[in-house]
């Protein structure tokens, strides 16, 4: 039998998560929250941003993150980079893996990085090229911002997005993933596209990174999941979330993502009472932060765990 | 084109979702909340149960609720019946139809109702038989209870759950569904368990009667939906739940459940605003009493109305 997980989760709490609030977490805080994460079982961890600190101060320490977290078995570290210059910083600080995001609305772009998609793909192809000659073992994943619809200029065409999944596999991405930004997804959607990118991009079709906006989240979830994704990120206690949506939770909530596919009997290698255990250090580094998630307020089922370990879930 | 929705949705909030709170809403409270359900297009509601009013006074105007509920255009009017007796007393209140739970689990069946699951049959069997001489127009629908587990018994037997929907059809069921009581069912459970039901008793499978306990909720109706079904009871503002998993949410959220189906390009017949315009009698009716809901706090996405309007949702 293989050790490997059935779904692998990467956690985007301490990026994604944090960027979007007002306060700053301390890096203590976060140090003892990414140790609570790994020890828990999660395997891959984006732990910051390259950005300049001027302009994300929540995650001015990333490269102190970086240097700490490489020191937790098998973690993959990962971080997002917005353009060349943070790519430079994010090996310089020794991440495993860089995450590009890429929005197919030009407005959306255009607000988040300041440029077109077009450009970002020019920005990519710098890049995938800095990773082949100076780091040929760092990973480097796309994730495609407003794939199922934009805050801003609305609909997204459908074909747009397919369109530029594949131009950014050429360009030198491993993987390229699709990305609910705004939380406008829902799950015919959810099927429809990523049976077109796993059908252009195959094996390097990439996550579904879902929101819970609208609490549709984990069906989302289930929907990608139905045709074939096995890759989710997601981020402890719905951390995130879209600006443009005040008061709404963002991302999917770990905990409940990772309580659905245990029950489903698959295995993603977390360890549901740590994982609960891991809010803990959050919620001590956020103080007044409103938290999110079912399962954290229902508890486990009875002899849930128990279950588990005999085989019967 | 046909006018008939795709998606029947059964409003349970004012029965499921008043019972187990400790405060009462006052009749005229939740006559303006019956009509605002009704004005959103809700075309099924339980307006309550026919228990007596010592064991749940906060439903003891039930018969009151079900004269003036008669009256709403186009509206079938539910109300759960634990036996004989509340039969009597619901058909000559007027109902349009009964529902009957069925704990699968003898330990739930006791507690809820003081008889086991062969009383309980029973009983069916003599509400029948009073249907078939005195309101043959009178729907009679069982839903099984626990069938996706039990908080006090643990794991239930799926071969017992369709034995007994099986024996529930016989005994003169319309329609048999299933409930997740306790909020223990995940989405590979339920493909399995409705896929059989549905193979069993083909259009007398009844509904999906899920619950948000620990965030499945809308993932287990998309997951019920892959498989046939076209029936969902939910609840508006997630009212409801299971008194064993404090502070937990109950019934999987009537809005974000019909946000689901329709940004899915299917009809549930409701309309999402006045829908959401119905949460105001609610909070007002039942005050400091926890409201859920996502689509409440994020809003429907800009335009998505006028896309509705135009066919491109």
């Amino acid at each position: 039998m293989s050790n490997r997980p059935d779904i692998h989760i990467s956690e985007v709490g301490p990026r994604d998560g944090l960027q979007s609030l007002r306060q700053t977490m301390a890096t203590p805080a976060k140090l003892a929250w990414i140790d609570a994460l790994h020890a828990a079982g999660l395997r891959e961890i984006e732990v910051g941003s390259f950005v300049p600190a001027a302009l994300l101060p929540q995650l001015a320490d990333s490269a102190e993150l970086v240097r700490h977290a490489r020191g937790l078995a098998g973690l993959t570290v990962l971080a997002l980079v917005p353009n060349l210059r943070g790519a430079q910083a994010a090996l310089a600080a020794g991440v495993h893996k860089l995450t590009l995001p890429l929005s197919v609305s030009a407005a959306h772009s255009l607000a988040n990085v300041r440029r077109t998609p077009a450009q970002m793909l020019e920005e990519l192809r710098s890049v995938a090229a800095l990773r082949r000659e100076r780091a040929p073992g760092v990973g480097l994943e796309v994730g495609l911002s407003t794939a199922f619809g934009c805050t801003l200029q609305g609909r997204v065409d459908e074909d747009e997005v397919i369109r530029l999944a594949v131009q950014a596999a050429a360009a030198g991405a491993d993987e390229v993933g699709l990305s609910d930004t705004s939380g406008m997804a829902d799950p015919a959607q959810v099927r429809r596209l990523f049976t077109r990118l796993r059908a252009e991009l195959g094996a390097r079709a990439g996550a579904a990174h879902l929101h819970n906006t609208r609490g549709l989240g984990l069906a989302n979830c289930l929907a990608a999941f139905d045709v074939g994704v096995r890759s989710f990120d997601a981020s402890l206690a719905g951390l995130g979330g879209c600006p443009y949506a005040p008061g709404a939770s963002g991302n999917v909530v770990t905990e409940d993502l990772v309580f659905m596919f245990e029950a489903m009997g698959l295995r993603t290698g977390v360890d549901l009472e740590r994982l609960l255990a891991a809010r803990a250090p959050l919620r001590a580094g956020l103080p007044g932060e409103p938290l999110y998630g079912m399962l954290a307020e229902a508890g486990l089922p009875k002899g849930f765990v128990a279950q588990q370990a005999a085989g019967h879930v």
